[in-house]
């Protein structure tokens, strides 16, 4: 039950009062445009306006009648605390950017391949392995397919590249899978593909950043760490072991990077990428030509592993299925075009050859290298391993390390881009909440960024850092996006039927055909592994699309302005005062009550009458034109019969609006408001869903 | 840095609306009388105002022009959630009393002497034992003393409640030493007496439920349950033993007893006082009987205990502290006279007589017996050890314990009457906050009744559970009162010097001497033990009622009305609406704005310029007489630009009021707010500490 509020604490007789704040009478209109010759008030020594004697040009700019910019200085925090908070930040995240120079935001080719090329060229630091792991099951000898895989992984990939780039030319203003299917194939499955995609970019994040984790653990392993690795990590949960634990780390970095915008971040990772690709390249062809040589031997001697399953088509399969996660991130740049410098589209489909060829090399060469000298995976990574035979455990190995974890983080980077770029996307269609299409101060989109953070982190911790239980949920979204889109565009050429529709058809069915049976393998195969969650989850992120979407159509059809339906220029209005005590702040708030309506009541809930005897003699004496009504409460409850009666009179007329005008005081310290009741904000909870009705407290400062 | 609201969510053409909230513009004035015949407006279909179509007579009872009585039923909950709260409230603390049936709150001498009695007499139950363990420390030979101890600290309790029963008849009203103190000495004193009970009734509450579960476990091990509990405590971390846990449980039913009203709890815990009365004497009478005919034996041979310590003067001061705890609660009586039934003063006079001839009676027998038998307190209670070696291990053994644990609940009971009555009386004085002088449902003082749940249960955690730890603290704050009160009563008569003045002052001048003189040997022979803890705390919790009272007075300083310095009839006045698109919830709000004032103006802080323009062309459509400006916020901030913007026009007259008008639409669903934004809640705190601002939402309610 709620109290009355002590709004009149103590009582007291009526003598000289301490600082009333000024309210004036003058018929003079305050002038919007500013004009800053006029500001010449003076205010009493100690007022709270005595700095708007400051001239305000300094927080706008005047561009024209009724039209101002606000200056960067307008947004100065003024509490000592936020001013702290900003501080933090403006490291963090940079100094805020104005919106117009968001088109200064774009990606040169180098550094373009370095942000989304990273991702498919990284994956060769685990894909090799992967389907390694799968095949181990047939025994040693059977590892020798895997370099058949990692060819028919590369011949994939060229030809979704070579179907790609004819979108990336078709769609200039960003032609991923979500644009595409929907534009052709209609809302339900671009939808689909939207869904497929960002559970893709979130597992991107985790594989990448686990596998980068796994990279510094091999160089670890390698230098005779691996006793110290167990001893930390037995202090540990499982799920917050050394790794999980770095990879969260890296994470963190990523969404700050990101935070604090895409040309940066871009400028941040290229160097790790190029890094990567030059190590590798080096490595490649010294490991190619040793192993012509035949000077090309493990560092350790790999473990004979005896069959323990025959070798079936199903293996081989599965194991097709581990490898083709490689393929993941392709999609990236067809929906990230408008971020490339002009011209977009042809910048766009150099770098997507650019990267599909590099990919090709490395992970034929990887695969080459491990099966020539019969690795096999362990605790330290293939590609590690392949190394070290190469250059053993010298300088050169731990650089190749260090870039293979750089590359791999900048990997996770890619969906940074574009996770975010496709949830603002969705936003601003109405199937996401309108806050991932909000930029941040440097322009990033900063929600689906953070959000982003968080969603990897949690798998990360669920799935223990560790990437082969991670790999098992991937893939499936990666082969739905790219059937989908390959289907959109196919139905694009038969609608447009430009010049060589017919070959365009030819390519992009060609390679639907080729995706959506790769998507029911790879499905199908790691279905009982994890893939089921994603075959669950998409339905449920695609109800939520469309949930989301029914909301802020519903919005808009209640918002939307009938031209016969207007409302009315003014609305009856009733005013209704409750006071607990008639002082100096009471009196404020009835004087603006009069001045804003002539249907005023004065409400005094009573529960103490000798305190109500007081109030209407001083009503009496202070504000005799005010209708004064006395609402006895037995049980001294405040809240619930106020709103009984404002209902009350409300029904008299339902279509005037009730302002119920509360008389409330600021204490001087915060810390004091635990002294008084905080009426206020129960009134204005227990009105928030009545029509027609609005809470507006008068504040009275209290200054000491 | 905040984001510009989507007010506008989805942008569409105008057509048609799904169901505007109605709003009127006739010139019908409502009529806050409230008569009922009036009311029959009808609404539309799915209106949320069907039901005030029903009348609302069973909400009011119009008693005269202009005052009404509210009926149980407009306190009636609306919401599933809050009848659910409601429910269980009621079963707990009971329905809702009327403030009128105060009066009816009284209490006979019967319960009177349950409810203030119990904690002085229930102190015979710990108060020997405590006395002893401090001898022990002599030896076994020693503890003989301990009878001429209780017999010392009975013929002080009868020269106090002597003392006192002058106090009774003086302070009809209630004598509370804080009373007494405060009038005859000062405020400073009176407060230093006020601090001083709070703190000894905090104790009571601790010390009376720890002892009351000793009691439980003296009947456990009695019954050769020793080793179960060690067992479960083992099991346990040491500060939530089960005897802690007992007491909490114990504390919390007496927080809810309470909270139903000081009568109920009279009625509840009259039994077990006189239970333990009853079976005290029995115990007592038998014992004496056997012990004068040599027939008294220990159930359990009391152990020799050899002298560590020779018995000093410093000593048996320690152990006369240490059995002066018996005499706390004698003040409760005089504290709580106005709570008697009539003659109130008579009646607690009688009461106060009874309860200290009770109490001396046990406290002598019980030590008595111990030490005629030579027992020594250990694991098992004395007051435990003195029954059994009465009645053996049998059913009134049980009997005995069972009331000695209840009366030790009553006791604590005590000062769950005081504490929250004293500290209502300090919050009426302004020394506490003003929420303890409000009444609950039930008419008790809510909040100090849980707070001091709250401390009694926290010391019972922090002190282990363990009595004499606790009882280190205890009896300073006690003498302490009484000196405090008596020195009072002496200013007293000398003031009025009414009949026999001078035997009264020199009565309490002699008690003043004594108990002052008792005070100073407990203070220094328990001051490095926890007294310390007190003397620290009076001076901390007298600050804290310093700083409440001053901030009070300041408030009421600064609220006072100046009869030349009234707020003016009407207030200067400016609009500011900002809006982020033009659609039905904006122009509501532009209505609303138009009708409270003429100096409006419409505020668009704009990010996006296509958006800019069609609001300003939707402007000029639908409320063309509007004056809009136009903020360019280049860093897309929201919040700061118009702070800076309302502050730079209200600059031009400080005095006048302004009110920012905001259109604000509230989702169907509460789970809905999560896809927009909270601007409304972001602007009213914002603007919290301005004066002369005020935020008013016209809320608009979407329909689903």
């Amino acid at each position: 039950m709620q109290k009355l509020d002590d709004l009149g604490v103590p009582e007291a007789e009526d003598r000289p009062s301490v600082n009333p704040q000024p309210l004036s009478t003058s018929s003079k209109k305050i002038n919007p445009e500013l004009t800053v010759s006029e500001i010449k008030h003076g205010v009493r020594p100690g007022d709270v306006y005595v700095r708007m004697r400051q001239s305000h040009s300094r927080f706008f700019r005047r561009v024209g009648p009724g039209h101002f910019v606000a200056t960067p200085e307008s947004d100065r925090p003024e509490s000592p605390f936020e001013r702290g908070y900003r501080a933090v930040k403006k490291i963090l995240i940079g100094r805020p950017l104005e919106t117009v120079a968001e088109a200064h935001e774009r990606l040169s080719k180098f550094k373009a391949l370095a942000v989304f090329g990273a991702d498919p060229i990284s994956s060769c630091a685990y894909a090799t392995e992967e389907a390694m792991l799968v095949l181990i099951v047939a025994g040693s000898g059977a590892l020798g397919i895997s370099f058949f895989l990692a060819l028919a992984v590369s011949l994939l990939l060229s030809m979704v590249a070579f179907s790609y780039r004819q979108t990336v030319y078709a769609y200039p203003h960003g032609g991923g899978s979500y644009n595409v299917s929907r534009e052709n194939l209609g809302k339900i499955p671009g939808l689909v593909a939207a869904a497929a995609l960002l559970i893709d970019y979130v597992l991107t994040v985790s594989v990448s950043i686990v596998a980068g984790a796994d990279a510094m653990n091999s160089a670890l392993i390698a230098s005779g760490f691996a006793d110290q690795i167990d001893a930390v990590n037995s202090t540990l949960p499982p799920n917050l072991n050394a790794k999980v634990l770095l990879s969260i780390f890296f994470i963190a970095i990523m969404t700050l990077g990101n935070l604090r915008g895409i040309r940066e971040s871009g400028s941040i990772f290229a160097l790790p990428t190029y890094l990567f690709v030059g190590s590798l390249m080096l490595t490649l062809a010294v490991g190619l030509f040793k192993a012509f040589t035949g000077t090309l031997d493990p560092a350790v001697p790999p473990p004979g592993i005896p069959a323990s399953e025959p070798l079936t088509l199903w293996l081989i399969l599965r194991a097709f299925s581990a490898g083709s996660v490689a393929m993941s991130g392709t999609e990236a740049i067809s929906n990230g075009v408008p971020a490339f410098e002009k011209p977009e589209s042809k910048n766009a489909a150099t770098t997507l050859t650019l990267m599909a060829t590099l990919l090709g090399i490395f992970f034929l060469g990887v695969s080459y290298l491990a099966t020539h000298m019969g690795l096999v995976p362990g605790e330290e990574t293939i590609i590690s391993q392949v190394a070290r035979a190469v250059w053993g455990t010298n300088i050169i190995y731990y650089i190749f390390q260090i870039a293979t974890m750089g590359i791999l983080i900048v990997a996770g980077n890619t969906a940074f881009a574009d996770f975010p770029r496709l949830s603002s996307v969705l936003a601003r269609d109405n199937f996401m909440p309108h806050q991932f299409s909000f930029r941040g101060d440097r322009l990033a989109f900063s929600i689906g960024i953070i959000a982003l953070g968080l969603i990897a982190s949690a798998l990360v911790v669920v799935f223990a850092g560790d990437v082969t239980n991670l790999i098992h949920l991937y893939a499936v979204g990666v082969f739905l996006a790219f059937s989908m889109s390959d289907s959109g565009m196919v139905v694009h050429w038969w609608k447009t039927r430009g010049p060589n529709w017919k070959t365009s058809i030819v390519i992009n069915g060609a390679d639907a055909l080729l995706t959506s049976s790769i998507l029911v393998i790879v499905a199908i195969t790691k279905f009982a592994l994890g893939a089921w969650i994603v075959v669950i989850l998409i339905p449920i992120i695609v109800s939520f699309f469309l949930f989301v979407h029914r909301h802020y159509s519903r919005v808009a059809d209640q918002l939307r302005i009938v031209p016969g339906q207007l409302p009315p220029d003014k609305i009856d209005q009733l005013v209704v005062v409750p006071i607990d005590d008639v002082n100096y702040a009471s009196l404020r708030a009835i004087a603006f009550a009069r001045t804003i309506s002539k249907d005023v009541v004065v409400l005094h809930i009573s529960t103490n009458e000798e305190r109500t005897a007081k109030i209407q003699q001083k009503m009496t004496t202070y504000a005799h034109d005010m209708k004064l009504v006395i609402l006895d409460s037995p049980l001294r409850a405040f809240v619930r019969p106020l709103l009984a009666y404002v209902d009350a009179v409300h029904s008299q007329n339902p279509g005037a609006f009730v302002t119920i005008v509360l008389p409330e005081f600021i204490t001087a310290h915060p810390w004091e408001t635990f002294l008084h009741n905080r009426t206020a904000t129960r009134l204005r909870s227990t009105f928030e869903r009545h029509p027609n009705v609005a809470v507006l407290l008068v504040p009275y400062l209290l200054e000491k």
